[in-house]
């Protein structure tokens, strides 16, 4: 039966000194069958049936010098000039692997990163076989059970995040959020630095945020949406999962990165409400260029383990991640996964009215929640102005309408593009 | 009471082409209280109880090109030529943290991979305060618990890797294991990439596996350690673990990188048995000099979070990292934290007779595993005579012996140094 399952295909590109093709055949092997030399157990048939397959392998570009170094030069051997680049399809078996996602990760992104053959070696995409859909149900609200919980239809949510990142106690927290739901904000999510610490216990926060937020639902009709950082041990995860469940709470955010595929699988199992998946530390999977994992690929991943939610960074972003990059990553969450598993791209980082306009031209979408901080804090008309400054800039953005137009007769929008273009 | 708890300090390696004072500045705030524009609620109050603080910062060198791109140009500027490299340490206070593995993970290695400020930024090391040992126990049965289920006192544990990595049939595994067995080994492992499939079932395996190690233990009194690899889902882990157990196994492995921390933490929280830490994926944590985390520091968290033996690459091995490296990360698994928490370091990937006398001549100690695979299956007198060869090595290397002169009496390890070297 398990023969019948298409392969595991992920695409890598690669750089290397030694012959393309044998660097490639290498790769192969080191992640199936093969080793670093031919033992006896590695049959003609047992490679046939488990050892990966080169399916496709595109030329680059030759450079002059290796990318990064290998500090065993002696058995990785840089001494060739003519350095090869190229992008590889490799397909490993369904039978080698099974319907576990963590194995599929060792497969595709394990020892090769090692590899002296290599001076480079990032993984681009990773196909996954529909069976992993019997075994993983994925995001639990997703786009649909997000806006429902929100009472946000159509246009983005909008939102911003706590700041000071940390240092505010549950009450000053409580505080702040009075003021975020006034402004009239769909959606406030704790910092990512913001978990259960000893100067803001989670179920103090729980209990003082909610009682605003719950306080104003009842007040307007609107529940805001607050995604409390539960990252922690397991234990504390379901604690905290369920005490905000408890208080009425519409969302619980997760470290995905830090608490690892394990955590994020089991809190999906456990969770009652939609997951914020944050990807603190993702510099480090992205910042070289010849090293990493793409976006493209991970999402698919942390849809697969349970993410409603997953952060995309933002056009002209503060750090370091390009537009193109930002805009390929928001694409990935949006498109269907075995016809589903749609996650909504967090847009966040330097986000402004400035910005709605270009996010909804390249992305041609508005599942999406855009996050924003100065952008609404520092609208010189105050928070509230600064909400409906990006309300406006959305509304415009969906109309077609170019937004300095539409800042003609919208006060906000145009002290908005005022103060941060 | 918290406020009397040492902070959490973190030393790294930074680049920036921006003033490197002002750099660093950015880093502590953006990591603690701090964000990119000033924020009303942060006081100087707040900032004083919550800021991380830059304790330390040592100029090393000036470059005149960023080590990686930053793609949002107009922000992160790398317009000057001067570009500086410096040692920093910055502490958080424990307030803002707890005793949370994975906050403290996000805190010491979050968004700062990111910031535009730097074109190069990597983890060093990391301080944790003790406290930390209240919440997490460590490694159940560490160095001493090893030694007394495999039955080996002072040298260090020898042992394989089953190969071909995937592919074997449970009854080939355990016709090989035989074989292995037979030959005198200590310790037997599953590669990283055989966990649970539907080739090789990991109840069948231990099934088919484990009857031949009891039948061997039986007949010579040597019960030969496997582990078996478990990685997966947290039930199937548990799963995979409970079998173990009832077949009289005595390790289990995990994938730390692919199953993550909360993975880790609830299989110790579980097992009854000694955790084996494969860390397939490490390449992307290392091969960019400029991004990066140091093993020094990431094996600390594993060790809190309960690992038992821990994988460091070998001396002249297959792959990319340094015998500096190395050694450094070996060392750091046998330095005490908070008084305990030794781990096993796992020296493999090319391993053979030929580096037992510099590995402890560098590590100076045999708490140690040396796992071979051709250095024991591609003896020229057979699997038995490599296993021999290898005991012949660390004999010599334990008795200031040099290797040559041991070898003048001891065939096996003339063969293997004919051979190998």
């Amino acid at each position: 039966m398990t023969d019948s399952v298409a392969p595991i295909r992920a695409t890598y590109w690669v750089e290397t000194a030694h012959n393309l093709e044998h660097a490639v055949q290498i790769m192969a092997g080191e992640q199936s069958s093969g080793t670093f030399v031919k033992v006896p157990g590695e049959t003609p048939e047992l490679q046939a049936q488990h050892g990966a397959v080169v399916e496709r392998m595109t030329y680059l570009t030759t450079v002059r010098s290796p990318s990064l170094p290998c500090h065993q030069q002696a058995k990785g051997s840089y001494a060739d000039d003519e350095i090869h680049r190229a992008e590889v399809v490799i397909a490993y078996p369904f039978v080698n692997v099974g319907t576990s996602l963590a194995t599929l990760m060792t497969t595709v992104s394990g020892n090769l990163f090692e590899l002296a053959q290599f001076s480079g070696l990032s993984l681009k995409d990773v196909e996954i076989p529909s069976v992993f859909a019997d075994v993983y149900p994925g995001p639990q609200f997703g786009i649909a059970g997000t806006r429902r919980l929100a009472g946000v239809s159509e246009r983005p949510l909008i939102g911003t995040i706590i700041k000071p990142s940390v240092g505010l106690s549950p009450d000053a927290t409580a505080a702040l959020v009075k003021t975020l739901c006034e402004a009239g904000l769909d959606f406030i999510k704790d910092d990512e630095l913001q978990t259960n610490s000893p100067h803001s216990p989670l179920a103090a926060r729980v209990e003082a945020v909610m009682r605003v937020i719950n306080a104003h639902a009842q007040r307007t009709g609107k529940r805001v949406m607050y995604a409390f950082n539960i990252t922690g041990d397991l234990d504390e995860m379901r604690r905290g999962h369920d005490i905000v469940l408890s208080h009425g709470g519409t969302c619980v955010m997760v470290n995905m990165l830090a608490v690892g595929l394990v955590g994020l699988l089991e809190l999906r199992r456990h969770s009652q409400l939609p997951i914020h998946g944050h990807r603190a530390g993702w510099g480090l999977y992205y910042r070289s260029p010849a090293i990493g994992i793409s976006y493209i690929a991970f999402q698919k991943i942390m849809r697969l383990a349970g993410a409603d939610h997953l952060h995309v960074n933002g056009l002209r972003n503060k750090f370091c991640e390009s537009d193109e990059s930002v805009i390929a990553a928001a694409r990935a969450c949006l498109t269907p996964l075995f016809g589903g598993y749609e996650a909504m791209p967090v847009f966040s980082s330097g986000q402004s009215a400035e910005q709605a306009s270009d996010t909804y031209a390249a992305l041609n979408s508005a599942d999406l929640m855009y996050l924003a901080g100065g952008g609404i804090m520092a609208h010189p008309g105050g928070p509230a102005a600064g909400v409906r400054s990006l309300q406006q800039a959305w509304d415009a953005a969906l109309q077609g309408i170019p937004l300095s137009a539409y800042a003609a007769d919208h006060i906000e929008l145009q002290q908005a593009i005022e103060r941060f273009r």
